[in-house]
């Protein structure tokens, strides 16, 4: 028996067929549609296969329990649904929702940069910044399901307004979109990640200010997740971690630097790249 | 069959006799003595009840594993023994050690302010500042014993200068001894956080100025133990803390007005006092 794993974004979807142990079988990628389009999708998919259950992923909040969306910004007819439920009646087979974020961890975590160690924190640096800490094989969701919210942890006295309503926070200074706001408020262009990398390339002094500022941040934030959580090891992914030298590298040199009592464990590069959804959906829908 | 908790404190010991349950059945404070000493004592507090296991506390850095102590500071005869080993040599009934501050989180979440709560943070602000979380009734270590440390969370750009080799730890602004450091900096006349507090008092504005930062100083911290471990309930104790309208309860208003996206669990005051850590003791020597 087989489980899958679908990665339900923003413009496209990820399927992925994993094996009883939670090895990829086979993956394909087809254009985000509406659920009718994904039951399609997947039953061309699976083909003669025989699969077990499902694990679809949310990009959005999400009620664990109920497995209800609140609202996912770039899959709005799903605000208020149900869509492991109503997926599930149109293909016959049990399957659960997951929040994205949490799925990419927990394969990180199994299968991934984090295979084999039982207390990992993941952190996948994107537009927004994702965290989980995954204890034996489990992400820890916490008391009300807002565990290992690394983007949110304060680590400038700057007055940067931040998503979730602070100020301050790792977000403000490593996040995406907020390099290239950093880097316009400096008399910069503006622009994405990349944007502000290539400029630093090119010897930009305010794009450079830009990157030490974002690599102060998350070290700090790496001391602060030390000397909370202690973890046997760090993965970091996600596309601002891409360019690694750049941003993480030196930064995670600069945590190493200011450890005091903290012992920083091993910090690792993401294993699993722009599948790990799609394989941690696979792997939620036996987990439960 | 009972439990014997001791609190091998610096100037006074604390034993604590428990039953099967956990509950406790009679205390008795002794001056403190060598290994020797304390052994006596023990033998006439216990007197002919029948004691399965004991549990010490160590005050200073204790190796879990082999039970060794590192450093302690007010007991240095301590210094590289095992006083569990030797305690249990000199009574016949098997002991573990229990570092002091684990001992009393222990006691708080099983048997006090956290008694029914399966997920909780307990805080004991001193001269140090001790945390840990307990989950499920146990004291999550993490990798190299070092999560929970709540005092080493960073929470001001000010150049103050911490015991942990840091700057700006909450330890350097609310710690019992560094109260009174930031007071002194400020033009005030040093001393305990007892003298810091009487000056608030009489509307001494250096010491009104050093509270603030300290409540602000543990809001910070507070909201950092949310994002990232997200526990049910907070548990604060510790001398500091015993003035609680003075500091904590303001820290904890300053906290919820700021929280964005974190939900602040209840949190509440420590509940066994003094007798926390012979408590946890006696718990400990059962839990392993």
């Amino acid at each position: 028996m087989t489980r899958l794993g679908v990665d339900y974004g923003g413009t496209q979807t990820k399927l992925l067929l994993a094996d009883d142990d939670g090895s990829s079988i086979r993956t394909h990628t087809v254009d985000t549609g509406d659920l009718s389009d994904l039951a399609h999708a997947v039953r061309d998919f699976v083909g003669t296969d025989d699969v077990a259950a499902f694990g679809v992923t949310v990009a959005g909040t999400l009620d664990p329990t109920t497995g209800v969306v609140g609202t996912s910004a770039n899959l709005p007819w799903l605000d208020g649904t149900a869509p492991a439920a109503d997926l599930s009646r149109r293909l016959g087979i049990p399957g659960v929702a997951v929040h994205d974020g949490e799925a990419a961890a927990l394969a990180e975590a199994r299968r991934g940069a984090g295979q084999g160690i039982d207390d990992v924190f993941v952190l996948a640096l994107g537009t927004g910044i994702a965290g989980a800490h995954v204890l034996g094989g489990t992400p820890r969701r916490g008391a009300h399901g807002a565990a290992g919210e690394i983007g949110h942890v304060r680590v400038t006295d700057a007055d940067y307004s931040c998503s979730c309503g602070g100020r301050g926070c790792l977000e403000t200074v490593i996040g995406g979109s907020q390099l290239g706001v950093r880097w316009r408020e400096r008399g910069g262009a503006g622009g994405t990640a990349r944007d502000v990398v290539a400029a630093v390339a090119s010897g930009d002094e305010a794009a450079i200010a830009v990157l030490s500022e974002a690599q102060d941040g998350l070290a700090r934030a790496l001391l602060e997740v030390v000397a909370l959580v202690d973890p046997s090891r760090i993965v970091i992914g996600g596309g601002v971690a891409r360019s690694a030298e750049v941003i993480v590298d030196p930064a995670v040199r600069r945590a190493r630097e200011r450890a005091t009592f903290h012992i920083l464990p091993d910090v690792v590069p993401a294993a699993l790249g722009v599948w790990a959804g799609a394989h941690g959906a696979a792997l939620a829908c036996v987990a439960r």
